[in-house]
């Protein structure tokens, strides 16, 4: 891809042959002054949501009562779990929508412990969310610290080397567990060569695909992933802690066993008999009762995703990546960003970090702008030490946007007007 | 309590003394001619509810996106814990809102059994939710199958006598899980007692208050009690699925060890350092981003509660039970039923159980009643075997609601109508 231009008449034109352009209208958009470009941490809201939120509350809750238990809601884990399916290439009964990521993320990685009994090592990478670790560390404190976590070394802070995967994976390696798009980077793993790696070494693989599902195209069956976990509120535009969901490959289903036997999980939850007998399939790695009110935002969101296509969605968001990437290279890196994502497009998720040692600051100077000053603000958010990640969200995202978005960042740094700002840190960047 | 008369008439006057009978008006009643008795699965939509969840789909969401985690969601789980410690007797900092109840249980129970390492006894009773002993099994199978769980026995299918209980505690009992108020029964032990019994053998104590919070006065500090969990879309109108509460008493918080650690859960989320450091008070039993759509529900609902009194509700509650139980006595024990909870009202929470061979179908003829045949639906619910269980919500039921409901009943059996009904069950009952 290649883009001589700088001016903004380009965006215009790039925003006028958008094939998904009229996704945006599916969107609310409150505020037209305000560039978006975190809906990788929170996506927008679906118009169509609105409308199911309001159903669910009143015309459910409200006029059903408990008889919309049987009508609406007690299969709602399958029913969000097989539209995802088709978004990450699995099967319709592989996928259920509960509990958090992390939560998911534990059920599975102790399941995979324990089908690994002899093995001692778990492998993850430097790249991932610091609540995977976490939960990593924990399932191996919960089964009496009999193994040991490594994590796979960064060369250059953004990428990491196939030779570094390989490396770290030996034959008493029980479970690999990698996030498939690194949250500050944006680095991509080769999912299927990763997975092949794994399985080599009679490892089990376990993905997590909070920064991938609905911005690349995954085919996990086609890979032979045998566990996978993600988000929904991110790409997908689930809604703020919508309930997450896994993945576990059909013939593992009745192979693992869940670490946490709950009402949800067994074979016959309306039985009510004393002893736990798992249900036959993936049920089994659901717990407890499901938020029903936070589940009902999922699925207008999960519909819009599934009609623009994650092939076009993915070709929308390299195009976007790219050029955002031109115009940091012509107007940015020169006053003193580096690109903090892979320059290859095809080893990058759907958002570009660009590093700065004001980062932090610069983060605060695009939200907090105010007129005159500026006629618009920019979200983007930070990531520690010096990551401001810019997101691109096909679905909603215009080239428009991203240049005003380069435009007043290179403003900024010319303006010094981040020394404006304080250094302090609110809870959540 | 004494009832002498069985007319509609003494029950408009019951409903006309009514000191919170104007609560009834705080709540969705879309369809007048149906009789809700089954608060107790799931309490009903709160007016307030219906604009708290507009103003979180489109006001937080939709318009302020991520800056609304900082304005108005990243202490949901501690704002809405402080409002439940005023309904149990606990402190502000004792009680935190998130996941589902049988997570919270398998957190506590797991911290509770890593508490007390030499001991290998975990008691519970045959009252007990499944899913809570299923529970139980899982963190026994989790930790290495070195306990084994013992369950106090009913005498009489309805109480558990205090010397069963006493008999089930030893010197190597670690851990005694009991839900307050029994799902089926309604029998309710003595808080304060049963925890002695346990502390004087070296025992933690953990309530579960699903069937008691917001029904019940509580008093988890004073009784001294160690651990909680409860849910919050039945006597507190949570919605559909609402996230749990957890309580752990202040001076055990720094002492028990979460078994799954996730980022909310560390001291500094966002910090996102690689290595779990536990938040030093109750949020290190937090786990992964909750569901705030679901959460958002669950203020105004506890507002409503509080504005009426728990000591008030549960009077209320008391005089309702004893009129349904009147009225039962009259008409339906020498029709066939039988009481299944206790009859002295210090024992029983605020459902009633009336057993019948047909119960089944008894259930299924109150829910699927049609004009001309009846004028309004009565909607209890059914626990096998032969359990009907009544739900007071006295924040919303009337005593006019349950004379209907009662002389209803009476017609079932006495035209035996419920044999229109076939035996087969639906999902949730």
């Amino acid at each position: 891809m290649n883009f001589n231009r700088t001016d903004a008449g380009l965006a215009r034109e790039l925003d006028a042959q958008d094939e998904l352009a009229s996704f945006r209208e599916r969107f609310v958009i409150q505020d037209p002054d305000l560039i978006y470009l975190d809906g990788n941490s929170l996506g927008r809201l679906p118009r169509d949501t609105v409308a199911r939120m309001r159903a669910a509350v009143e015309e459910q809750w409200g006029a059903r009562l408990i008889r919309a238990w049987n009508e609406s809601w007690f299969d709602l884990s399958r029913e969000l779990g097989a539209k995802i399916a088709q978004l990450i290439g699995a099967q319709p009964d592989e996928v259920l929508v509960a509990d958090a990521t992390s939560l998911n993320l534990f059920k599975l990685a102790v399941a995979a412990l324990q089908a690994r009994p002899g093995r001692t090592q778990v492998v993850s990478d430097v790249f991932n969310f610091p609540s995977d670790l976490y939960i990593l560390q924990s399932a191996i404190a919960l089964l009496g610290q009999r193994h040991r976590l490594t994590l796979i070394p960064s060369a250059d802070t953004i990428t990491i080397a196939p030779q570094a995967v390989n490396s770290a994976i030996t034959h008493d390696t029980a479970l690999l567990s990698l996030t498939h798009v690194a949250f500050k980077s944006a680095f991509m793993y080769d999912m299927a060569a990763v997975t092949a790696r794994a399985h080599a070494a009679g490892a089990l693989m376990l993905w997590d695909l909070s920064h991938s599902t609905g911005a690349v195209p995954l085919d996990l069956n086609g890979a032979g992933v045998d566990l996978a976990v993600g988000c929904t509120y991110k790409y997908l535009n689930g809604g703020p802690g919508a309930p997450a969901f896994l993945y576990v490959r059909r013939d593992l289903q009745a192979q693992l066993h869940a670490p946490m036997w709950g009402w949800f999980g067994c074979q016959k939850p309306f039985d009510f008999t004393p002893d736990y007998v798992p249900a036959d399939d993936l049920r089994r790695f659901l717990v407890g009762t499901p938020p029903v009110l936070s589940m009902q935002a999922i699925a207008p969101a999960l519909d819009i995703v599934l009609q623009a296509g994650v092939e076009r969605l993915r070709a929308k968001s390299v195009r976007q990546t790219e050029y955002l990437i031109h115009l940091a290279e012509q107007w940015l890196l020169p006053l003193g960003f580096t690109l903090g994502s892979p320059r290859q497009a095809e080893r990058r998720g759907s958002h570009v970090s660009l590093r700065h040692p004001e980062g932090y600051r610069i983060n605060r100077a695009l939200i907090e702008a105010q007129p005159p000053a500026a006629d618009f603000k920019v979200i983007p958010d930070f990531r520690a030490p010096d990551n401001l990640r810019l997101g691109i969200a096909p679905l909603y995202t215009t080239y428009s946007e991203i240049h005003h978005a380069m435009a007043r960042l290179r403003t900024i740094l010319q303006e010094r007007l981040y020394e404006r700002y304080p250094e302090e840190r609110l809870a959540v960047t």
